[in-house]
């Protein structure tokens, strides 16, 4: 008999907090919708997802056999058993329930609770192959408990209707300005807060007239408190995985919320997820098939939506791209205490302890290099090849800084490849290069030119400063300072600084959407606070 | 009312054809352990999760409140509706079944159905939280009728134990000898093909003693059909996320089988999987708290495990690197192929009709493009900064390629902006340079190298071969052809070549595990097979 060892290696430890959804629904044995088809949305969007199971279906993508609801009691334990263990304490993980198939005990039961947290309430009635999951009685008793002051409701249109018709006699809509006045109408009917009615079963025509051969769908949010209505439009996929898109978006939605997105963002997000997984699937079993609920999500609306009819922001030479940036009110205090950062005023006072600097260059030093990396990541994302090569001799420019760097650290007796234990980077330098890093992976070309400009430019303004305060105090002797604010307050790297913005100009040439500023907005933002903390160490040590 | 419109863009298709695990399991509420952990698992693995739920538990971190046994006549309907979809045609997507708490009715509906696809039990008798959720007499029913035959059975030690117990009275084990000789012992009495004995509470210390400060966990995998013993070592890991380890072990074994994965890699990544999952996520609730399910899971088993103890192979000058992948059993043919291939040939012999290679000259600017980017990654991922800079450097010499390439073109009246259209990438340039970036994204330095080593070293051999067909039947009038053979079989070329097999050396002057270099043995096949498909589409046009 052979024996084979195998020594695993023992992974490394971190903190992930994961925030807790919980969803009460019915379980789909196929796996394409019903807590299943939550369990695998909440996955791939990144949180812990605990379940309620309102009832067991046998199922496939053919249709509904058969029924059973979970005993009353039982169903009690349950919800119970998720209170006590992710709600009711300070930073209590459950942040959201996502309800499904419901059955009047289960409203009854959730209804004792007495949940104090976002509630997405997918009123499942009928499923895609045609069962009926829920009946009227039932419906009534869930407006009257569940859904008045809900955070957020998603009907498809056919559900809306019946919700509708306990109010009032439904009416055909025939156009897009009847579906809104619907909508708004139907909102003031079930008190939610924010209502959703999905538009799958009435395409529009390019005049916003419903059609049989329309090729438009759209979905209408209402959000109660800001009066906003957001029509999400998007072309009509043909497709016969659509077993489970209701139960999926309104998982995917909960999921996101839960992340902290925007309610109008989680939405889009979520649409775009349930477009991919029809698309990228194929079909499984002999019905209306499953979606694929294992795609890589995108999170970043502005990579999922049109420009045209968002707003659209264009820079020039004498109004920057970097320029509003750094000045955006979200920014502009950030940005000031970087580039005014005491670090540099201690240096231009020569008032900075030695091994203050002396840390700092060492730093710096490993600094270079994960921005050399990043140059990589840039150009093997270049859309042109003229754009790949402008990254690697970046590259070789950065290179060039690190051998300066290494030697200057031999001037104080440091050898790296000697003193490499010693030269760990800091706290603060692992994770400004751990942001990098990850925006290098997930950033486009743009988002990661962006990630890298507030030090480019950054430093040319507290060189600047630098320069500026020494010159209103002179230090009689020259120090050892002197080199480092002559370097940055130096023509070519003022030279450099305007290139570089003119540069990022040159990749918003054609404007882009506020959506897509505010996002970079926040990488511009998360940077420059780096950089301070960066800085802050080196004071502090 | 402010009305505000979003268009969300259509994804583009694509078929991802997802294979199917069904588990037969309860459903644990709290998310952590049972179809829960099971679905979350198969999605991190990429699988798709179908589900027949044994029983319902209402339960929490701390404990098992309430259990309820599924109807069996719902319970047969589950199993047939997913059967029914699943199941029993021409490639049909059901691939394995795992199973995780059973009820003796369960039991015999699954035997009933007769299911011919892999079975991987994970015979759960008691929760990690303390309750005994199977009875003996069910156990004893499922060893008869379902672990006989069955493709692998995944008991802890105290499970083990009992299942012992039922053929022999069970004795301590007292050092791993001793444990190998149980796990041998209580297969030959289970009668299934493979049986994984995990070593989870019997710690050894460094002498292979079971001992209560013992810091080394064993578990063992016997396959019955080659008597190979493998022994899975791993450092003791202290946590208390413990909630659903055995069911999210079982659930990723099964996964990674069905993702084709062999035995002994599924059981090596599983086990890194579960280990992640404890160590890399903050506790939730109030008991032992679940694992992280969601953390992307590494599926390359020579990142996991410790280099001591296997086999390790050098290379020299005579005997590169790259002689041994472009020699390998696996590769051997297909590298002849490659770099034989009638597209040389007709070259060699002006027979090459002109449209063909005008079509190479086309496909291969594309191709160039890419090779560039991916050098980007290459620096973005290189261990040194010198190497960063390396990778740069040959960046700025494929770009003066490009540039040759461009007016090569040129000559052909081909304008590569006026002409973008027209220059489109065919199937097998697209699929080659897809492939390339997904080994830039998830492969390592030396992994990228491996997979381009075949364009670099093969148009070496290539331009060899064209030009001793040449010598051997030379073609009377210089045509447009000797400029090719010429280049690639020039001394420069020559030179590159070499110091490209000496570099890739480089890398590996300590030598690779065997395991390590099976993985890199793909990727250059793989390569080589693409840059076949390349010049067959050449050739075909």
């Amino acid at each position: 008999m052979k024996t084979e060892y195998l020594k695993i290696n023992k992974p490394e430890a971190r903190n992930v907090a994961l925030p807790v959804v919980m969803t009460i629904a019915g379980s789909d044995s196929s796996g394409g919708a019903g807590i299943e088809a939550d369990l695998k949305t909440f996955s791939t969007f990144g949180v812990y997802g605990a379940t309620c199971i309102t009832a067991l279906t046998a199922q496939n993508t053919k249709g509904v056999k058969s029924i059973e609801k979970t005993p009353r009691k039982l169903l009690a334990e349950i919800l119970n058993a998720n209170l006590e263990d992710f709600y009711g304490y300070e930073n209590a993980p459950l942040k959201v329930v996502k309800t499904g198939m419901l059955t009047k005990e289960a409203i009854e039961e959730i209804v004792k609770c007495d949940i104090k947290v976002k509630f997405v309430i997918d009123p499942v009635m009928v499923s895609t192959s045609g069962s009926q999951l829920f009946d009227l009685d039932g419906i009534k008793y869930c407006v009257e408990c569940l859904m008045k002051d809900a955070y957020l409701i998603t009907p498809n249109l056919p559900e809306a209707k019946a919700l509708y018709g306990l109010f009032k006699s439904p009416y055909e809509i025939t156009n897009v300005e009847e579906f809104k006045k619907f909508v708004v109408d139907l909102q003031s009917h079930l008190l939610c807060n924010n209502l959703l009615v999905k538009g799958g079963h009435i395409p529009f025509d390019k005049e916003g007239n419903v059609s049989k051969n329309g090729s438009q769908v759209i979905d209408i949010l209402y959000e109660s408190e800001s009066q906003i209505l957001t029509l999400y439009s998007s072309e009509y996929i043909n497709s016969e995985n659509t077993h489970g898109t209701g139960c999926t978006l309104a998982s995917a939605i909960a999921a996101n919320l839960t992340n902290g997105k925007s309610l109008t963002d989680s939405v889009t997000i979520s649409i775009d997820f349930i477009h991919k997984g029809m698309l990228q699937m194929t079909k499984l079993g002999y019905g209306n098939g499953p979606l694929n609920h294992n795609l890589t999500p995108c999170t970043q609306v502005s990579h999922l939506i049109e420009v045209g009819g968002n707003e659209v922001l264009k820079f020039d030479d004498n109004n920057t791209f970097v320029d509003y940036l750094s000045s955006h009110p979200r920014v502009k205090q950030t940005w000031q205490k970087y580039v005014e950062h005491p670090f540099v005023k201690r240096l231009a006072e020569n008032t900075l302890p030695f091994e203050s600097f002396f840390y700092y260059l060492k730093q710096d030093y490993h600094y270079l290099i994960i921005y050399a990396r990043m140059h990589g990541l840039l150009a093997s994302k270049a859309p042109t090849y003229q754009q790949t090569h402008a990254a690697a001799t970046i590259i070789g420019e950065i290179i060039t800084e690190i051998e300066h760097h290494k030697k200057r650290l031999k001037a104080y007796n440091v050898d790296y490849e000697r003193d490499i234990e010693e030269l760990k980077p800091g706290k603060a330098c692992v994770e400004y290069c751990d942001y990098l890093l990850n925006i290098g992976q997930k950033e486009d070309f743009l988002g990661i030119k962006v990630s890298l400009a507030p030090c480019l430019h950054g430093y040319a303004e507290a060189g600047a400063y630098g320069r500026k305060l020494r010159a209103e105090n002179p230090v009689e002797i020259p120090d050892i300072y002197e080199g480092w604010l002559n370097e940055y307050a130096s023509d070519w790297y003022s030279k450099a600084d305007k290139e570089g913005r003119l540069a990022l100009n040159a990749l918003v040439v054609d404007g882009i959407t506020r959506i897509r500023a505010e996002e970079l907005v926040d990488i511009f933002n998360t940077v420059s606070q780096l950089e301070i903390a960066f800085w802050n160490e080196v004071l502090d040590i």
